[in-house]
């Protein structure tokens, strides 16, 4: 599989991509350096905003000036990746609230087997004031759209 | 403060660093990039070892080829940090297990407002096998001597 | 065009890539943070190994021990990137010593406007003793076969 | 020494600081991961924005909207640094120009090895057009001041 390649989502509709892990991921121990999973996360994050909800990530916070900053996050290791292995990255909408939306994303390989998996709060600020604002309703409508 | 003055610790022990928010800490909302609260306190736990625990962190990880992966752990968000901000790391043994180490970890302002706190699992493995392994006994024995 | 695409190279084979500009690669200043485009060009640099050589970079580094540390580059920045920007990451062989690969890599937008261009000379070592060692054979054939 | 302690100068005046190689800094070969050293030298330039001229970097930045991007760099790696190294990391200016500024940065053990060393020519910009404008006048006042 190539980088970047979309790949098959389950029925209920997760949104998922591959992703090689790269020599700059991993740190002398040779396995990813865990802070890089929510590099690589945040990626996937910024992907589906793009191709997923078909709203333009630069758009959102270059033009609209909205943030999508995180507020909380649970997560578990389960295996080391290693440089050179191919991942899939999968996310779905766990949950939307009034300004926040709850994702779960999980990082897996081709057995399927679960190398990390987290679920995370992101709400919608102002990138003025940086305050929580209502989820802006062009985004909430793609969301539901179940745009995944 | 000085990048990496020790702060005076609050009864109890906790161990302190004084960080700078830089440049390449921060993203185009101009705060923070949060994956990188983690390589923050990546740093922060090495320099525990280094200096708290006065065991080497390369002697462990390069000599002794004992890892500390993460394997769970839980972040709240709470204030942004901005470029230029003087921020004070801490860290405080929450949970000494057979083979895993609970750290409790915040960031916090000099008015000494949390800007992200987090609890994070740490195990110890052998950097052969990536497989868990009983925390040695220098380092237990480094950590119950309360050396924070 | 999507992520990690292999675009169609000019006649004299320059080995291609396309790659989004993320948020994680840009700045306060919201443009690419110039150290990033030295990540976005060692994965251009694995890209050709794995792809472009047919060697894979894992074996290389980890199978066979082989390291190819930078010993020498030169960098002009022409034009800043911005997140959202897709970019295509060019290189090609100018030169192959004994011990040592010269590449010229580039960076330019869809309308071919250079972004950014450098020369990077890569020596082949031995990563027990981080001493450069002459090119292996094997890599010395691809990379003279053209296999760009 | 202390990372980030100032380190006296040479006659001639270099504006200095100690820097810890990390965890954080290398890669799966155990040394430090070529960008870095740009990441590490940036820090330099901003602890020398703050200390040695006494400009706030993030007053520069953020309020004065003044960029510092780089447009050309030379660089030599001499010797591997490694996790755990304490090195130092020095800067002096080679010429100022009416829109540029070129430094001279290297880094180096402390038995005065080098390790990397490199020639960067910075532009001052207006970060609203990205385009290059005069150094500003209280800026090149503080570095003719030869405050280093």
């Amino acid at each position: 599989m190539r980088e970047g390649t979309p790949v098959t989502p389950p029925p209920g509709g997760e949104f998922r991509r591959e992703r090689l892990i790269r020599f700059s991921d991993c740190d002398p121990a040779g396995i990813v350096f865990y802070p890089q999973y929510f590099v690589m996360f945040n990626g996937l994050v910024e992907d589906w905003v793009n191709d997923g909800l078909a709203i333009g990530y630069r758009e959102l916070i270059v033009e609209q000036r909205i943030g999508l900053p995180t507020v909380r996050l649970e997560a578990d290791f389960r295996a080391v990746s290693r440089m050179g292995d191919h991942v899939i990255l999968g996310l779905k909408v766990e949950q939307l609230g009034t300004r926040s939306i709850t994702l779960g994303l999980h990082c897996f390989d081709a057995e399927g087997e679960t190398r990390m998996r987290m679920r995370q709060v992101l709400v919608t600020t102002s990138l003025e004031t940086h305050r929580a604002i209502e989820i802006p309703a062009h985004l909430r409508a793609s969301i539901e759209r179940g745009a995944t």
